[in-house]
């Protein structure tokens, strides 16, 4: 870490330029004609764009195929034949956890990514193997990224009996957040599902955040279910329903209560503009109605699928296209829920552009904000904890 | 034009490298080892990946604001406001076509694309300005870029007297394509709509291609009477409907009634995958049942919203992305409308990639097509008539 870096002429969210002071990893003044002490780092930043750093609230860190040549996708259409697919894929290569998850993290870091929260594979074939490759990644990136772990049942918890345990193992080493999945679709048992996460949760005072893909009205049961522990546990504002599918394909009365049930509870919503034909959630619906988002990039060039990519700035490029949000202000308002709404999720209390904050940023060229969405330039700079950690699209870690 | 470019070890969508000769603006030969006559120009490929030029079967070159300046979106939601906003802003800041269509071209042609169906608007207010600037681009460009224009209503055409006769003329003077929009919708009356736009493409011997954004049973109208239009006038492969977004929004019986009328007359249905909440019609259903497609990027960065830049590969992720197609196979099906599909609607019986085609494509970095579309590098080389139009990104024309 630096002592001082001076990043000067810099237009923060599109407004006037200012100069940015870091010392000792914060943000330690921002305003007009600062200056440095000697020995500090000084960049002009030529009136380019100032962002906070992007947050990555859902990523599978653990199963890209990045960097292992092309993967010739011919899966199926249905969810279990994705996820058996994946599991026999992971048996025939060995995809190495560690490996994987830092490429990924060093493509992320280039992109101007600050926090990722990560959701880590737990199953009883390839028990906490992945878990503890994303720890040793979690270490070595440590002062260039932000990561959480959550301890993930991708195949099932109840339906694989031994998987609660390893799920328990990895919340005692490390494993923030409690993860579920379609409690309905998956262990078929959406009940007892739910109450084994939230039992998790209690125990090992984690934050919780279920998948949901379950359409219609059996995920606005599943929302109901997630609602009503949420309340019996006390855990307002720690849970996240990740996807929520079933918020695009209810009735307007109905999406209404949901709405109140996620605001009741101030239940988060995850949305990354879903891939398909079918209605999803409406970002501007749930923002204006006040309930929190925020969004990811979901699995990065995986056995699911090729299109993601490790950009958050493509990410709200396509939450913008799959939402029709074209207006400015809208755009604006996709770049708050890949920042701030991101940062709220992983509990960053220290983030964000005044002073004081942690000096997490990205600098890049463009007139506006929305223009960068839609341009995506390289990434001119990006600061982490007050160290540069890429330059001209080049991770440096 | 050079008189031959041979262009040495490139991969034809993902198969063995080969060498391709081109002499005269045509492809004189494909295979491996070919050689040149003195005075040719040669060029490595490394291995690059070799597609046939990108074809935007859907554009709207006279009113991008590209190079303007960021233009601050804030229009309203409905179709009537959108159109209001631009015939204002066009009055405001005097949008030059000529100007404008060539900015566009030139990013067109930086990007591999070497087709292009344009719409012109025609009204009362703005005449045939638009369509006479979009013509001198268009001559400026012919060695480059092979440029369809059609003559289109935007702002109606029986509800704004006069606008008929300017689209005659249009159509007189070099227009190939007649055009309509939302027969219901806009001029409220879709039989003597369709009736006007089926007799001027009777009488100027000139295809048809309609606009369609009217939804579920309404836009479904207005397929059946298409379809009619199109049998009784024997236009069959004559005539696109684009966008058709109702075909995304009707029960799968009607559908599949629907699909049978577009069959019957071979009707060909544009898709860009739109933005948005609602279902679109599925690019897969369609294929699959036989209907012929084509795609573009409909406006780029004007007065409807930035969304859409000039690059065919993002239009390619894009239609992916809405489609949820994730299969190798499926995303080579859309990159088959985006090349082949287009070019067969806009009649170029000379493209391709065989010996006797025009020597027309595009040369990328990259492991296969499908990645390509994913990771969408920059152009590496642009070919037209066997002319070099654009290196690195880099329009030379």
């Amino acid at each position: 870490m630096t002592a001082e870096l001076l990043l000067t002429n810099v237009r923060p969210l599109g407004g006037e330029a200012i100069d940015l002071l870091a010392r000792e990893g914060r943000i330690a003044a921002a305003g007009a004609g600062l200056s440095a002490g000697a020995g500090a780092t000084v960049v002009d930043g030529g009136g380019r764009l100032l962002f906070p750093g992007f947050v990555d609230a859902h990523a599978h860190m653990d199963k890209t195929l990045l960097g292992l040549g092309w993967y010739r996708n011919e899966v199926g259409p249905t969810l279990i034949e994705k996820i058996e697919n994946e599991r026999a894929l992971r048996r025939e290569r060995g995809i190495d956890a560690y490996a994987q998850s830092s490429r990924q993290a060093r493509l992320a870091i280039a992109a101007g990514t600050t926090h990722i929260r990560t959701f880590v594979d737990i199953d009883t074939e390839i028990g906490l193997g992945g878990f503890e490759g994303v720890q040793r990644m979690r270490d070595d990136f440590r002062e260039a990224l932000t990561i959480q772990v959550v301890a993930f049942p991708q195949s099932g918890m109840l339906a694989r009996p031994g998987t609660v345990e390893l799920m328990e193992t990895a919340l005692k080493n490390g494993a923030e957040v409690v993860g579920g999945l379609d409690p309905s679709m998956i262990d078929r048992d959406p009940a007892k599902h739910l109450d084994v996460i939230f039992g998790l949760a209690e125990r090992y005072d984690a934050d919780v955040d279920i998948h949901l893909h379950e359409p219609g009205e059996l995920g606005a049961f599943s929302v109901e279910l997630i609602a009503e522990r949420t309340r019996a546990l006390g855990w307002r504002g720690r849970v996240v329903i990740s996807h929520a599918i079933c918020l695009g394909g209810v009735e307007e009365a109905y999406l209404g209560r949901l709405i109140d049930l996620l605001l009741e509870n101030d239940i988060v919503i995850m949305s990354h503009g879903p891939s398909g034909l079918r209605p999803v959630p409406s970002i501007k619906r749930l923002r204006e109605a006040g309930v929190r988002m925020c969004t990811g990039n979901d699995g990065i060039r995986d056995a699911w699928g090729p299109l993601n990519m490790p950009d958050m700035l493509l990410r709200a490029f396509i939450i913008a296209y799959r939402n029709n949000l074209r207006r400015d202000d809208e755009i604006e308002m996709v770049l708050d829920i890949a920042t701030h709404g991101g940062a709220r999720v992983m509990g960053d209390a220290a983030y964000g552009l005044m002073p004081g904050c942690r000096a997490d940023f990205v600098v890049v060229d463009g007139e506006t904000h929305v223009e960068a969405v839609i341009e995506r330039p390289q990434r001119w700079l990006v600061v982490k904890g007050g160290r540069i950690v890429a330059r001209g699209g080049e991770c440096l870690v």
